[in-house]
């Protein structure tokens, strides 16, 4: 039940670095140690995807001195074979069924620790139980000394960034020569995800169709209405390839496309662009979603863009940085995140652009490559 | 990003006499209010399942008045179409990105709120953030509350149960006829999902295959090793159907059975049925425990079977009952729980066998039918 990520087992040295680098930014933020669960951190610090179970896994990276792992007794023999050479790193103390966990992580930590971080998707009763069992211990947020890492994507990450992109890239493409009218936002759902992975994904974690009133509502969940001519058509698919998320939108219209929806993706493809392209170092990520508001605003439909700009990407769809209002923090080369305004209006009609952006060290690449002007489709 | 949970509308009634249950159930915990954020309980209770998402949705069920779901604002629409009538029943509260939604929640409390339960799986961010936006309310565990209602299946929920287990079963005795020698057990492992899915489940969600040693690791992860004559193979499968849960265990070997193992499969399988035959209403949980256990120590591999007996199991596939040293719980009727002792033996070879069993008026039923009997294959 647990999934090795798929780099090589030379990268222990990668891992290694990456639980070095944590603790520093755990020491940077006066928390004396990481608590992380099994979760998209935990694969990204070990190196293997264990599944989050009611039983406790739980990996302690301390500011000061080596990680420990407190893992069930019948996963140990598991984790030491996904560890590999790494788990000569760590201290592994396994737990039997009668044992009470919380109070282990609290013997693992040192004397006078006052401050433990836990992972951010921790579970509640976890995090309840350890509040208990380590007071008067402070509980923070773990996820601001994680993100610091994995907000920076290395040259070999973004390469698997761009290899998941250009995979989705793929399916837009197929998908658009299809025909649209007669088919259900289901059936057209399930075979994007199907070219999803045949384009070489190992997931195909969602595929949104919104079709006709559906495409104003950006999460809509494919349903059996049934695409007709007049319809527009929002496309919101992505998955994980090679470790690394996939998330591109685009939007088709169904036969002949009338003069004022015409319009409005006019306005909607300025500002994807004109987002796009205010992308460099040092350029606050609210700036960003400015860029395209302000245009979208302008053209009229400011009400109409209920969302934030974009989310950051990497081995999660959504992670930081947020590319949203009141996010001042400036960008940086190796951030990489969506930039995907739309325009909704309920009842009537709504359009997205989305591709994923990397900010580089002179600007920024954009590595989703196909089309984003309005095509018709049949 | 949302999947409906396939059981038809009429069924607004059950999520009303749901959602009414869970505010008792708060109510004689002393717990103001219930806070769930999307999960398999969020599906309980409101009959659709929402992703788990960084941007806060939250149902409120509060012991006293009706409860009200803050969603974020480009979901509103989302929530008000998989929700249908039942909508109605709900103050329904949405934020906008730049809102603070943790202070939202805040307001809808009622004034004098002493103490909040929080949905087992809820994230560590939203814990603690709540934990700071309601403070001085104190933070609980929602999982008792709500687990008393979902620990208890009706028939219809044993009816799917029974379905999913027969469809595993299905995927079991076909695995059995196929030759194991000479196929990896990540290929074997890929055939058992196939064959999970060709049994109409919607997601095949685990097929451990733990061949020679690997049988000996209870989670074993299907990896390249090559299964040969002489192996002892332990096959741990299951995964949703009709949003319910299958989870059978059988354990076969590869070519002649040498008369040592013969001899460690007898013990588990005596045990394993002197554990099915323990369940009977007002028997406690750790009596069936204690039934497989005293089997398995006088057959002198006390110290092998290093995990539980058993879990609950509905929506999802480890729930409560835990079938446990220490669980003096009285077994209900609508009890539905794994019963799967195993015997690990380090570095050699291991052996499971579970069913599926419910706690009936007058006994038990074992759902799944698949035999328990070793058998060799080819």
């Amino acid at each position: 039940m647990a999934v090795a990520v798929s780099t090589s087992r030379f990268a222990d040295a990668l891992y290694r670095d990456r639980l070095r680098r944590a603790a520093e930014e755990a020491a940077a933020r006066d928390v004396d140690a990481l608590l992380v669960t099994p979760s998209v951190d935990y694969a990204y610090l070990l190196g293997y995807r264990a599944p989050a179970l009611e039983r406790l896994t739980c990996l302690i990276v301390p500011a000061e001195g080596g990680p420990s792992l407190v893992v069930p007794h019948l996963e140990e023999s598991l984790a030491r074979h996904e560890l590999g050479d790494l788990a000569g790193d760590l201290v592994i103390v396994p737990w039997d069924e009668t044992e009470d966990p919380f109070w282990i992580v609290r013997d693992l930590l040192q004397g006078n620790a006052m401050r433990a971080a836990v992972q951010d998707q921790m579970w509640a009763r976890f995090v309840l139980r350890l509040r208990a069992a380590l007071d008067p211990i402070e509980l923070v947020e773990a996820g601001p000394a994680i993100s610091a890492l994995r907000r920076i994507k290395t040259l070999d990450e973004i390469d698997r960034l761009r290899l998941a992109a250009r995979a989705a890239d793929e399916a837009i493409d197929e998908i658009r020569t299809e025909r649209f009218a007669g088919r259900t936002e289901r059936e057209l759902s399930a075979r994007i995800r199907q070219l999803l992975l045949e384009a070489g994904h190992q997931s195909a974690d969602f595929a949104i169709v919104g079709s006709g009133p559906n495409s104003a509502s950006p999460h809509h969940e494919p349903d059996d209405r049934v695409i007709a001519v007049g319809d527009a058509v929002v496309l919101d698919i992505g998955g994980i390839r090679d470790g690394y998320a996939s998330d591109t939108s685009r939007t088709v219209f169904v036969g002949e496309v009338p003069r004022e929806y015409s319009a409005l993706y006019d306005v909607l493809q300025r500002a994807q662009l004109a987002a796009c392209t205010a992308v460099a170092p040092g350029v606050p990520a609210e700036e960003v979603d400015r860029a395209a508001r302000r245009l979208i605003a302008e053209g009229g439909y400011g009400d109409a863009f209920i969302h934030r700009t974009g989310h950051g990407i990497g081995m999660e769809t959504h992670e930081e940085p947020y590319i949203v209002d009141g996010n001042a923090e400036p960008l940086r080369p190796g951030h990489a995140f969506s930039i995907e305004p739309g325009i909704y209006v309920a009842g009537e009609w709504g359009a997205r652009i989305e591709d994923i952006v990397v900010c580089t060290e002179d600007g920024s690449e954009v590595l989703n490559r196909s089309s984003r002007e309005l095509i018709s489709v049949a």
